[in-house]
């Protein structure tokens, strides 16, 4: 079969491999669509991170060459013979979380944060391939009402999902989101769907505002044009966001956020870091606030994404891409690292 | 009488000025001791900070020359006609804030962090005098079991007591500080009566470690000799701390704290940063931990630590030292300043 093979930074190809074999706790999926995440860039253009390579991944085995592949839905064409609750035919999003089970976290049911986290598609074969396998727990069973791409997109907006519980609101609550990128918009989408009514998103970017403005977005700012402090004082009647979200992970946002965000209220960050910002940690201590980290997903916010779904909350117009496979690097990693397109899907077939 | 007159950056005097008038809701106050605080030092090698100059402060209408001093306990001598509760010969410790009653801060009874804050002896006439007025609400009665020198130092153990409390911590918890200024040495205290035994300090200053030993505490670190975060580690379990403190305000803490911290626990903040400080928020993510301002206190920690305090809980032995008003800038700024001395209480009489 044809997969996306990750040997190291800058060198990911598509290449024949073998079909996988179904182990006997295992679900061998036909993929339907696989989504590169940021991830992914990341390990393109700066990796490997994630994926192992001295040693083996102490969850997987596994070591590079590696298939990518982690945002995935599709068909399942086959069950090991210790699976029951899955059967051939069903259609799947797979949570792609490899977990020790022993660790603290872990222990304490906040696997997400399991200290030797691995992931389907960074830390062992994934999904930008014909077929894949996964332990039988990574597959939630699709609605019909929820299609094959929506599918792929559980994964990233599953992120969002958990990010923005963090931020502990609900019906009546304010919220700020900065950067309308995939978690962005995720985030956006979650937020509507747990009943917060009045977001608003703070964007740089013509592109995704207009993206984020066509799903049905209100209040979408660009920062150079209207200072986000000021407006979201003034739209919550001068106590500040109940929660504010860092989604796009630059000193800026951490800062800006900070003063938008009201007394006692967290500013909740779904960024990936790479370096330490410089942060003004006085504007926590005056308005008692505090930031707090979010990462991955657990299985409830896999079902509550795909509960959303079902009921019509998310809506992939504008925003999401698909290219075939063999065109993964050139459409895929270079036109996202450009800055061209804001999510691909890679369709295997 | 004779006070602490504070009229700029390096320029506070003893000076002789009027005894003030007692207004109908007011008491007078004849102090006993008042403390010099870490803002005092601020205010005298780098103010006018919190002091007005340029306007009067909203709240009180007074500006510079103000009499400094807002940590402070001492008896009622007068009453205003409108006060009741409070009669002459009450032995009291003074809560000094002065807030607006309207911001959203204070509507939601958060008036610790009230947009116009504002403090006796920093933003009016304060304690370091031989008498000062004060709105009635503002002073605490003392029982007989409580001196006037533990009454002194109400207000920066409820500063602390405040921050511990926003640790969630309690009876089986266990916790990290530091820092072993006053503060972290009220954070100590604090824990200690919210019940929590495993506390770990980390220091480096020599003279600051064997104050707090001397008080009980079991477990205090040089951080250049050992490794906090390995210490916390194998103190707890490989879990890390339930609840993270910073009472030093600097870098190393902060960072070194966050590692210390456990899974989805919490850093508080009780330091004043003067300026932002290099934070590596992705440890934030990966364990989705958080950081967590705290400021000030209010009416519910001066009680809860005078209870304590009546309860044995506090100990001045080793680290507070008491000076005549007139030496207040040699012995008092001087000495704290160059880390001579650890607290410093001003007696005017």
């Amino acid at each position: 079969m044809r997969a996306v093979v990750y040997r190291g930074r800058e060198e990911v190809a598509v290449e024949e491999v073998p079909e996988p074999d179904c182990g006997p706790e295992q679900v061998k999926i036909k993929v339907a669509h696989n989504g590169i995440c940021g991830t992914d860039l990341h390990e393109y253009y700066a990796g490997p991170i994630f994926v192992p390579t001295a040693e083996p991944h102490p969850l997987t085995g596994a070591s590079a060459p590696v298939v990518l592949g982690h945002e995935f839905a599709g068909t399942v064409v086959e069950t090991g013979s210790e699976v029951s609750g899955l059967r051939k035919g069903d259609r799947v999003a797979v949570e792609p979380v490899y977990r020790c089970d022993t660790c603290p976290a872990c222990l304490d049911g906040h696997y997400n944060i399991c200290r030797t986290i691995g992931f389907h598609g960074l830390s062992c074969d994934g999904g930008m391939a014909e077929y894949t396998v996964v332990p039988a727990r990574m597959a939630h069973k699709l609605p019909a009402s929820v299609s094959d791409e929506l599918g792929a997109l559980v994964e990233p907006m599953s992120v969002a999902y958990h990010a923005a519980g963090l931020g502990e609101v609900g019906p009546g609550s304010s919220a700020v989101v900065f950067g309308a990128g995939p978690i962005g918009i995720g985030v956006w989408f979650a937020l509507r769907g747990l009943g917060v009514e009045k977001i608003t998103v703070v964007e740089p970017s013509p592109v995704r505002r207009a993206a984020l403005l066509a799903l049905g977005a209100d209040d979408v700012l660009d920062p150079a044009d209207t200072d986000p402090v000021a407006h979201v004082r003034d739209r919550t009647g001068g106590r500040g966001a109940d929660a504010a979200y860092d989604a796009a992970g630059v000193r800026a946002a951490v800062d800006t956020a900070l003063d938008c965000v009201g007394h006692r209220k967290h500013l909740v960050s779904v960024a990936i870091y790479e370096r330490p910002l410089e942060t003004s940690l006085i504007k926590l201590v005056m308005s008692e606030s505090g930031i707090r980290g979010s990462l991955c997903y657990t299985a409830r916010d896999y079902a509550a994404v795909i509960d959303l779904m079902a009921a019509g909350h998310y809506d992939t117009t504008g925003w999401v891409e698909h290219i075939p496979l063999d065109k993964v690097v050139e459409e895929g990693f270079t036109a996202l690292h450009a800055g061209l397109k804001m999510k691909v899907l890679v369709d295997p077939v």
